[in-house]
């Protein structure tokens, strides 16, 4: 008699919902109904109206979909300029547009190392990052978090071609890597830098240009970022910046470029309209940095735990799993969403609230926000 | 003296020079100047004047981007509608809408198998399907092309937990799965099927429900599709359709899910007006695979070598990469966009010159671009 081929799933089911780590989809209506501190919309750019025009504007000149890889039909005149801006404005030479972050990391990572060559990874990396390390077949070492030191010992511990790969500011914590320590040891052993720029593009660097730019090492020779058009950009889509024959060898090699459609152009007309704003108001990454501080500062300032902030991303610990389910299901009762990290999406098993800053929240709802993020706060 | 970290590219570069195979990008203007039988776009749809327009409408309503994780902030009504909607059509009981095809394959495969267990995979499967095996961490064993027998052998030498998976129709050569048979041997062997219906959605089935609804399996207990809203509903992202307990499943476990920003609301909207487009008007998809035959048989009767399409792509040989492209380009030159298939993007290293047949073009156009096809062939 055979198994169902499904009835394993009702098992781990069991398991999950036994361990309070049930997952469900919570779809949110047209009008915001809770004020957002849960979204990476950290300049608040998503519902701009130039923004949403540019979007609109997009479909109805290109259509609503690239309708093909970026290879066959898929790449417009809009892409090109998208790339050409976006590249520019972070400092680096040429810049590629795929459809999601998730797709640029696999394709950086699959493109730039592979059999024989070693990857140099952060314990703390983002979940696309540690896919790209298992789909490039090179081989990997994890370091611990942010340890220059760590990279340099495992970048001398191999031979061949290698490549150090780290977020700019951890999702989780919102912490900044160290990106000029780790450019040093990567420069003194000839090995690739892959600094993935999701969270620090549009809020670090002058004028949000980026924590390469911040840094002083975008367009920098060994040099690649990544980086997503759907957090401070308010749209979808990620992108690769470097060295243009770092890009023209992932225009031929990278397979989630190749075999994917290329980006919407409402989403890439979205976020060339974001770019072109940021540019023409530069205060609104700085004021996303003061949000965030402001709001570590007044958490901490009342008793909590929280990481100092590098970026937009304010993390907050929380006792458990299930009390930091509860926190923010009570915090959204209040007209708060606000994120809760748990178990199997914190590396360390350390549940948190993540609050995100956003440049256009308001002195009151800013105050709000803590009040009511105190007021909910589990006993210690 | 440290080696600088991407010299090692320029070798490469200079290989493909030498081999004829460098891929650039050709971004095209918002007209369209050549007619369109490169794309993916079989309904014609892409431009379609209530598509462009849903898409527009749900920026404004919506916002430019998701904002966020599906599991956080991304995921609205919007997608919730799409998701209902689109399991109701292909006769599924539930789906789950993600960023791309790719990441949909990559979701499945992940959240399906893993270590300990067996996929049988199709040499022919595409490109995201071979990384998901990949990131599986499952054992892979890849069959012959479209071979039941071959797929029930692969599942009988393995114990545990096993998937098939298959491309619907072959992107390549526009060839279907035998989708019945390959039903039949995971059944007696209490295994899953998988099958990626990017190419057959919109073409296959009664009015253009999919190839498993056309197999009669849509809906089945062990069976589980991917699909892509980026070619008949001629937008952009991809979706997962099965039991309600898989799709569950995947929001709890799929990485390529959990991990990514959700599908813009551009994207979602011009998808769900696609669909409902396509119910109001099932006729299209008889009209593409009509096209497509008439195609065929064309080109077949004037001497040129094709599969017989199962679908929508018709794919004609190349008698080498060289003349593939040189065949391509004089029929660009001549107006109309063919696609040109070759190393390494076709896994039998046979180069192909691969039509799409659209449900739009007209009887002029067709004999336009047959003409154009047959006067461009290299000597055989």
């Amino acid at each position: 008699m055979p198994l169902a081929p499904f009835d394993w799933i009702d098992d781990e089911a069991r398991r999950r919902a036994d361990a309070g780590l049930v997952r469900t989809l919570r779809p949110r209506p047209a009008e915001p109904e809770l004020l957002d501190l849960a979204s990476n919309d950290y300049l608040g750019l998503t519902r701009h109206p130039e923004v949403t025009a540019a979007a609109a504007e997009a479909a109805h000149r290109w259509g609503a979909g690239a309708t093909g890889s970026r290879l066959v039909t898929g790449s417009t005149a809009l892409h090109a300029g998208l790339e050409r801006e976006l590249a520019a404005f972070c400092g680096f030479e040429a810049a590629l547009v795929l459809s999601s972050g998730y797709a640029a990391n696999l394709a950086a990572l699959t493109a730039l190392t592979g059999r024989g060559s070693l990857i140099v990874s952060d314990a703390g990396n983002h979940a696309s990052i540690v896919d790209g390390c298992r789909l490039s077949r090179a081989e990997t070492a994890v370091v611990p978090h942010a340890d220059p030191e760590a990279v340099a010992k495992a970048l001398h511990a191999h031979d061949g071609r290698a490549l150090a790969v780290t977020d700019s500011v951890f999702s989780v914590d919102g912490d900044a890597a160290p990106l000029r320590g780790l450019a040093d040891v990567c420069r003194a052993r000839g090995a690739a830098l892959l600094v993935d720029d999701a969270h620090g593009l549009g809020v670090l660097g002058e004028g949000g240009r980026g924590a390469l730019a911040a840094a002083g090492l975008a367009g920098g020779e060994g040099i690649v970022a990544t980086a997503t058009l759907s957090k401070s950009l308010g749209s979808q889509g990620g992108a690769v910046l470097g060295p243009a024959r770092v890009i023209d060898h992932l225009v031929n090699t990278a397979r989630t470029f190749i075999f994917d459609t290329g980006l919407a152009p409402a989403a890439a007309g979205a976020a060339l309209a974001s770019l072109r704003l940021l540019r023409r108001e530069p205060e609104r990454a700085g004021r996303a940095r003061t949000v965030a501080t402001a709001l570590y500062e007044r958490l901490t300032a009342a008793g909590l735990t929280a990481v100092r902030p590098d970026a937009a991303v304010v993390s907050v610990r929380a006792p458990s799993a299930d009390a930091a389910v509860r926190w923010a299901a009570d915090c959204r009762t209040a007209g708060i969403a606000v994120g809760c990290f748990r178990p199997p999406s914190v590396p360390d098993g350390i549940s948190r609230l993540r609050l995100t800053a956003r440049a256009d929240l308001t002195q009151a709802q800013i105050a709000n926000a803590v009040e009511t993020v105190l007021r909910t706060a589990p006993a210690a």
